[in-house]
């Protein structure tokens, strides 16, 4: 009666997961709206930066053999014969011994291979003015291209947009920007047990907080969420609300019913709906029971009801399948290294996933529980911002270990972290 | 003719701004809305977690008296009277040698103390299973508030709301949540060189790249972000939009017109509308013509046109007072130690601040600059998640050594990060 499943590791999970199609979409977004958003496209410089010689200070433009005699002692006097703010052009060709006011940002004038600081003049007239000291060609000067080149690729497509990258979209001229289309990833939250976040508590009863917390994962990782309700464990009314939600988005979790309980329906659903299984069982604590599947060539992720196994079981597989849909080439959680802040003794078979919060000391990752790691407990996710990984068949890990640590608030991303996974040396 | 200004040190003038006030205001949003936004209160736990005596497994809920002489040579029957799903509740008392199939998540049916797992139970026909093992009070049971009592602060006010903190609200029936409104902030660029994105270029102009990167800095602070425009060089028309934005925003930032060049309006507008200026020049690079000011009690923010002195100027004076509206009491960006990946010979008289990219390299942090540092580059903006700070009056910094870092992609933020900040040994 109760199905026997044999488990796979976590890594060979992952595998079966990233072994599946996911084909990114894009669109035109303005670049007000692009902040966030994954580049579909490879960022290339439209021009030369700078794109013509420029001053990048306030003072004169002059020739710079006209300083060649000027010291200190020997002051010498330039007749400034115009000025050039930014955003204009001076015409015409600056003659030996004349000079050309200059702001910050303006095309060096014909003629002239040198800029003076204006702390570095002395006003003697209205348009006389000396210099005290030898400027070489090409002082203060930012020549054209000095910068970045035409055609440079300044960030590779699938990076997700900072300020920085704005200023550069800015500077080159897209004001639309292509960027990957978010993925619309449906949640469905499964058990007879769920109440609405605004009922009043009932004997037997918890709030649903599953589907919230994956919404605003969903968003973390750059995708949109769907929330298509909370089912009753009632399989005729799971199967329709499947269906239904799975022609409308472009992946579906599932939280609830995937244990091997009587009212657990998932599985069945799943056959119902002719799906590919990649598996439904893990060796890892928490969330050995989540079941991964493929209908149709859209993911389906049966993640487990305890809001722990819910939360590791998205960052684990559903996180990296979404952010390839995003066009990124590092899709999973960075892995990092870091001395464990505290022991932990418990053994497990399995390896273990532990919420944990990481802090930099003098120049160190310092990784610690960020609560006690029980799977039915909530409280603790809050402070988390990075998952411990501690391999299974141990006798425990210990203060002072350096472990392997994959950061939660992360925006590098990381290729393939699933090997050489240190397990304790105890 | 030229101004005459006394750089003031960065650490007085992040002082200075914060001297100021700025009131937070709070609204209340839907929890499918609250991911990113910040607590305007503390969220307490509105009751314990677990609200009830529940099974933390798939099993049979027993009496563990009833398996005190069992063993493998000795299994001991037990009757199932009843089942009981995840949501309700067993009504009745369980007697001596009776058992009740019980799910995840179920409360505790009355008479039993211990949950058996259903692995660990032999099924011999619909209604008998056999217990081959001891089992002792409490075992495989989530007892009321062994997670978290009522009444308990989780998570303080003024923090940021991670996919963890969302599952907390829902957990504790916070449909309506009261986050902090996002303050919202003016952008004004000015400079006659500048055109917009999508004008083609023309000699002596660039585009303007600040606005945008500056409203993509604000929305990564949290705040909102209003654009007004680029106005040319022409003071009549940047004092009366000064004024009209000043009007609907809560805070006005200004780039470029703070040099002391002949075009730089922002002096003279500051001084018509009656600002109190805190400092119109720092001792640091890039951005040392940064002003500060308030306008009947608003901040007005002078940032220079140059993009690196813009971005920096920013992160330094405008988000620590743009968090403090989001309630946050560690509103500077966080600050860390690392190694210098590289040398970073150039002296300077004043402190330093270098875009760098930061990476956890065996356990440890390693910082080195992403790009020439030469404040017209706008490319190294791109790839740079953090800033080296490095004090000035020395002889430079080599590969090896020990700096502060401030990151900015960062969800912790520091409280003071400005002493102690450790100057080159050389």
């Amino acid at each position: 009666m109760v199905e026997k499943r044999k488990p796979i590791q976590v890594e060979e999970a992952v595998k079966r997961v990233m072994e599946q199609d996911v084909a990114p979409k894009f669109e035109t977004v303005n670049i007000e709206d692009s902040y966030g958003r994954f580049l579909a496209e490879d960022l290339l410089a439209s021009h030369d930066v700078p794109a013509f010689d420029r001053s990048p200070y306030d003072g004169f433009a002059i020739r710079s053999e006209d300083t060649n005699e000027a010291n200190s002692n020997n002051p010498i006097e330039f007749d400034v014969i115009g000025e050039i703010g930014a955003g204009y052009v001076f015409e015409g060709e600056v003659k030996p011994l004349q000079a050309v006011r200059i702001m910050t940002g303006a095309p060096i004038p014909n003629g002239c291979d040198a800029v003076v600081m204006l702390e570095l003049t002395k006003e003697v007239s209205d348009n006389k003015i000396l210099i005290k000291r030898l400027f070489k060609k090409g002082d203060n000067i930012s020549y054209q291209g000095e910068d970045t080149k035409e055609g440079t690729v300044l960030v590779k497509k699938g990076t997700q947009i900072n300020p920085g990258i704005v200023a550069l979209l800015a500077t080159f001229g897209y004001d639309q920007v292509t960027v990957a289309k978010k993925p619309v990833i449906g949640v469905i939250a499964t058990g007879s047990e769920l109440l609405n976040v605004d009922e009043p508590l009932a004997p037997g009863k918890i709030r649903n907080s599953n589907a919230y917390m994956i919404m605003a994962q969903i968003e973390r990782a750059g995708g949109q969420a769907i929330y298509f309700g909370k089912l009753n464990d009632d399989f005729a009314a799971c199967l329709t609300a499947t269906k239904e939600a799975l022609s409308e988005v472009d992946m579906l979790i599932t939280t609830g019913g995937v244990s091997v309980g009587d009212y657990d329906y998932v599985p069945a659903i799943l056959k119902e709906l002719g799906a590919t299984v990649l598996f439904n069982k893990v060796a890892m604590r928490p969330g050995s029971v989540t079941t991964v599947a493929s209908v149709d060539g859209k993911m389906v992720y049966g993640l487990s009801g305890n809001p722990s196994a819910c939360y590791v079981g998205f960052e684990l597989f559903v996180r990296p399948m979404l952010r390839r849909a995003l066009y990124n080439t590092y899709p999973h959680l960075q892995k990092v290294k870091a001395t464990l802040g505290t022991d932990f003794p418990k053994p497990n078979p399995f390896m273990r996933l532990v919420r944990a919060k990481i802090d930099f000391i003098e120049g160190k990752l310092v990784a610690s529980p960020s609560g006690v790691d029980k799977s039915g407990i909530v409280s603790s996710l809050g402070g988390a911002d990075c998952l411990l990984l501690l391999p299974g068949g141990t006798r425990g890990y210990e203060k002072g270990m350096s472990v392997d640590v994959l950061l939660l608030e992360d925006h590098q991303g990381s290729e393939w972290p699933w090997n050489n996974i240190v397990p304790s040396y105890r």
